[in-house]
């Protein structure tokens, strides 16, 4: 074990005691509540915290990018489900591949993407399992309607080489009594129309804990869970001490009383803020304001800081928004008790796609 | 030639005809004003263009992690200029040994900084050329004031291994009067103690063709000149015609009339407004705003178009900031005439430390 003050920064440090906590109180929750937990591995893009997801419980995981998809196929997963309209001959026969040697789900939420599957997989050896995207709240992705799914799952049960496998929304945060009610009257209409999905497919960290309320969900893929961020703890989906993603920086510039320099900027934190103040939160100055970001250099305002860190101080920053911040770096360290366990490459970082 | 058809998205396109002539048009200009150029390579992150920057006239490169620095120095570059402050025993070790094999300047605006950068080359076979940084504006790093400009440098100027190399800044964006009052009062005090800058070095694209109204200055570090962007058009910078990077992305998704799901979300564009409403400019559909962005989607209200993309359709996005984009893409395509010419590796691209 090393201690963390010999890493250089911006470094990313992965508490993987509460990597566990967090997967294991997900697959608890879902357990006790008859549901089935598909995480989404875009958070950490890991390999080996998806097998331990699986190993706790989890039915398979969830990917965004057909080259996420290939990397945890490679990595020995063998259950993936890809929801995303997979369109293009070169991103079609890359499906096809993948099909060949995992289960490998998709959506669609066009007749256009469900024509370009079809045209890929009928002289396939099995079907292709593809759920209808829907739009539930999110305005993002997704047919309408309930009308509007019945209409595209009988399209993908009609068609050549495909295999009609649900219902899949990733819900706008905070509003699951609509998520619920829209996938409700979805599941009723298709199953009175013969089509009753066998997956219906919901996500999200945000609303994770009241995944139950949404009563025809079969499933939930929350992604964020896995290392929380200051988002989640704004929206009270975890605490700071459920945070396992922290930034290490050096302060590397104090020009003046009330502002500091460090080493992070958005080539470490990113910008998104996710509707806060501040690009995360410094734990050892938590009055301190991250108010601005270079690529290279992040700027904290100290004025509310009555303790205030020195030139070569290293801090540790809870970033907005974990997931981005996997993206951005080649390796991670996994820490336990504060010390250095290993250090590890992201394997499915900057799959773009 | 391949055509651009035949790329996956998204992806990154890099016209080398508008690469040339941003790099000719900016070296033109410092030599007519008789400036040099010492272009910052965190833009692009690739060896050729910083060699052919340098083909064209420019003095050294720009750098902004010691990361970068020894990309370069491996590609061959041997006047590296990194206005960091570099701090603590490893990254210290790294100058050193960069030091050893190429011309590096850096840059302090402490004296903790001096003492770490002293303590290092105190026994080195030649000093280390350091630059005093200057706030003139920006509110990031830098010395507060002329006189505390002068304070440094005499720090520099007598700690054993160091040479002090003059004066530098990263002006905040329109402020040129400010800056060049600055700059002018810091070289006056500074000459009048003994202590003439040889190097004042100003930066930004955003004031680039003011930068001969920095009087003082003897050099310029531009960045994103080299590509351009959707926020350098907005300041009249450059033209359209200009904008050298372009990310190519698929219509996924047209779940509603009004609105379109491109395949390049944050992971491709980043959440960099710079001010700017949208996450870039839709070259073929200019009405269409990008409203949001997850990490693989990007959000388009066509309500303005009258022409629309359909699902399928590959599109061109004129970035907000090119220069966070290149740090996400391991590899960039370089067209010409709209052909592919080449795929290379973007070498420096994540070089975070």
């Amino acid at each position: 074990m090393t201690d963390l003050s010999a890493l250089e920064t911006p470094a990313v440090l992965i508490d993987i005691d509460r990597v566990e906590s967090n997967l294991r109180r997900a697959q608890d929750y879902a357990d006790q509540h008859g549901l089935k937990l598909r995480p989404h591995i875009k958070t950490h893009k890991l390999p080996r915290f998806a097998r331990r997801a699986i190993e706790l419980g989890a039915v398979g995981i969830t990917v965004q990018k057909l080259g996420e998809a290939e990397v945890f196929a490679d990595a020995g997963i063998r259950e993936i489900f890809l929801p995303y309209n997979i369109i293009g001959a070169r991103k079609l026969a890359r499906l096809r591949a993948l099909a060949q040697r995992i289960n490998i789900s998709v959506t669609a939420d066009s007749r256009e993407t469900v024509a370009g599957l079809s045209a890929t997989f009928a002289d396939a050896p099995q079907p292709l399992n593809v759920l209808v995207e829907c739009d539930t709240g999110m305005g993002r992705c997704g047919v309408q309607s309930p009308a509007a799914a019945l209409d595209l799952a009988q399209v993908i049960a009609a068609s050549p080489g495909l295999h009609f496998g649900g219902l899949m929304t990733y819900p706008a945060a905070g509003k699951v009594e609509q998520n619920a009610a829209w996938l409700a009257e979805a599941v009723d209409l298709l199953t009175a129309n013969g089509l009753a999905p066998e997956i219906v497919s919901n996500g999200g960290t945000p609303d994770l804990w009241r995944a139950h309320e949404v009563t025809a969900a079969t499933e939930h893929r929350p992604g964020t869970y896995i290392y929380m961020d200051r988002s989640q703890v704004a929206r009270n989906v975890g605490t700071w001490a459920d945070c396992a993603l922290t930034v290490l920086a050096t302060v590397v510039s104090r020009p003046t009383e009330d502002r500091a320099i460090i080493d992070a900027g958005s080539k470490a934190l990113t910008s998104d803020t996710l509707g806060l103040t501040g690009f995360g939160l410094i734990e050892a100055y938590p009055e301190a304001v991250i108010t601005g970001l270079s690529e290279e250099h992040g700027t904290l305002d100290l004025s509310r800081c009555t303790d205030k860190p020195r030139i070569g101080d290293t801090v540790r920053i809870i970033p907005n928004h974990a997931c981005v911040v996997s993206n951005l770096f080649d390796r991670v360290h996994l820490i336990s008790n504060e010390q250095l366990v290993e250090t590890i490459e992201v394997a499915a970082r900057g799959r773009v796609d």
